[in-house]
């Protein structure tokens, strides 16, 4: 995966490519189904927290434009947990829904385990539910109903620019359910040895200097020192950190957790932010959502 | 745990007397309870393997030892997967069964997943049902109703040996779903930073090299190198193999997967097999079996 950043941007392309051709298979064979063959994502967003609004805006717009009917619901943040369960309730019901996302985080005072675990099986998108991390997580038993997009979109990156994870040394910065643990899960799975360091981790530098791949999911823009780097590493990038920048209109610029121009030169591969894992991330959701409709289908 | 090996015995002992007690209470508080207030552990046999017959046998006696009941099922080898599970199914209405256990493996043929999701969620006293695998994989949601038997009795040994795994390096050899990988996730929630390697794993001995704690589950005699030992380890060994012994009436005797000899003049502490992780396994299940009852009766 030794490609320039602009690459890995193409790579989210295609695969919403892939999935437009998927969509519109669906749509010529089932076009006498009840929801005409369309796959439909219900995505929930509780509150107004700007940098959700955006987020779920895009999703909205990439499942537009890969032909998947997205339908949106707006809760105000101070609707009960009740209200929402009902909501998810009546979506799991739908026939035309394939798949529910419900925007994270919650208003405080909704407890988010009991509203996603409210989530059909079949619809968890975002392969959030107990039973599809147990699954996720164990070897040999039935695969989960779906990966979490942003875990499934690291190992799709490396998958496509060829790096096989498979006897080497992944280090992963971060654990938590929605990055750091699953994606550690994914890469033990594909053979790698994997080590997850975290806040209370000592000496982080030293277990990252022995690393071949190593991704980040921390949340501190530099937290990752160029120093840190096996010449030849592969970095896959998760952190999204905004940072203070007076040249740019919202005053503000998107920075990763690594030291980007240093590790540019002692990296054989790195994920750039914005544009690497971010948009990998919505591209899974399609994919997701799409897997969904085709079980509906009982599509082979 | 700078503790002589005998000390390990004790431990798995003195956990058998609390469940002990625990038992005696809950008979004197539910005796008009159906069930006079007894936990009951149903354990399913299907064949004939003969140390799955001795683990069963052993398993039986520790619960009648603790005044749990015990109901034991043995099916015939050929069985069909669906008598399993409907015996399964009638364990799952039974007020006065608790816990369920199948002891694995199961012939060939039979499907574990499936068996092991019939069981009801409050009796998987093994833990193993993907929905609890989920629960004790992520932090931070509901704890799950149990963690499986040999794992929780490798976290209890540190626990009672005061070994406080936080900041620790802690390296695990094995991912299997019974050992492995749960040991490594428990290990992570207890702040350690964990490795975990397996047959495709490069130079395991570095790896090793830096531990503070090493859990071994790898089922090879003699696998753990003295020499890789950091002086001062911890050293949990899960390994049970027999190798061949023509001094013993049975022609083998039990080892772990470590260089005994060497590895005692190097750790800290290290626990012998037999008698290290092999007890703590089946004190575990009682603890698990009556942690079911109670929730089963409401105790507070
Ligand atoms: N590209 C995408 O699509 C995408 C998707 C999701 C998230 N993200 C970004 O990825 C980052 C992580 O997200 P998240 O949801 O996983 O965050 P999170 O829940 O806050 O987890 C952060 C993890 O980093 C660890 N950590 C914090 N400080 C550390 C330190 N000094 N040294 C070592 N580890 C440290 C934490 O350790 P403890 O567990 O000990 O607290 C925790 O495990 C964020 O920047 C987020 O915006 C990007
Ligand atoms: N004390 C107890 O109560 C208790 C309970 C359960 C098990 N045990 C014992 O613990 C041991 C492991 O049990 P298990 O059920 O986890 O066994 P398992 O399912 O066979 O798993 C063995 C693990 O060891 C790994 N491994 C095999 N050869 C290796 C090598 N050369 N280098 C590094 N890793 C290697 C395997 O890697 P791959 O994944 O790549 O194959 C696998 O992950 C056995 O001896 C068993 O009898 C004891």
């Amino acid at each position: 995966m030794a490609a320039p950043p602009a690459a890995f941007a193409a790579t989210a392309a295609t695969v919403r490519e892939e999935v437009a051709v998927r969509v519109a298979a669906l749509k010529s064979r089932y076009a006498d189904n009840v929801c005409g063959g369309t796959p439909g994502l219900a995505v929930v967003i509780v509150g107004e927290r700007k940098d959700s609004q955006t987020y779920v805006r895009s999703k909205r717009a990439a499942c537009e434009a890969a032909g998947i009917a997205s339908f949106g619901y707006e809760l105000p943040a101070d609707s009960s947990q009740e209200s929402l369960i009902d909501l998810i309730r009546t979506l799991n019901d739908r026939t035309d829904v394939h798949g529910i996302l419900v925007q994270l985080p919650l208003p405080a005072g909704m407890n988010d385990e009991v509203v996603l675990d409210a989530i059909a099986l079949d619809k968890d998108v975002d392969g959030f539910h107990a039973l599809n991390f147990g699954r996720l997580a164990m070897a040999g038993r039935s695969p989960p109903r779906a990966v979490p997009c942003t875990p499934k979109g690291v190992i799709e990156l490396l998958d496509r620019y060829g790096v096989d994870p498979a006897g080497k040394r992944a280090v992963i910065l971060g654990r938590s359910n929605i990055v750091g643990l699953p994606v550690a899960l994914l890469l033990m799975h594909r053979n790698a040895t994997v080590t997850v360091c975290h806040s209370k981790t000592v000496n982080v530098g030293d277990l990252v200097r022995e690393a071949d791949i190593v991704v980040s999911a921390v949340g501190r823009p530099g937290y990752v020192k160029a120093e840190w780097l096996k010449p030849g590493v592969v970095v896959v990038d998760v952190g999204i950190n905004a940072v203070d920048d007076a040249t740019k209109k919202r005053g503000y610029r998107l920075v990763g957790d690594v030291e980007w121009e240093g590790a540019l030169s002692v990296a054989s591969a790195i994920t750039p932010v914005p544009g690497g894992v971010g948009p990998m991330t919505i591209a899974m959701l399609l994919v997701n959502t799409v897997d969904a409709a085709e079980r509906s289908f009982q599509h082979q």
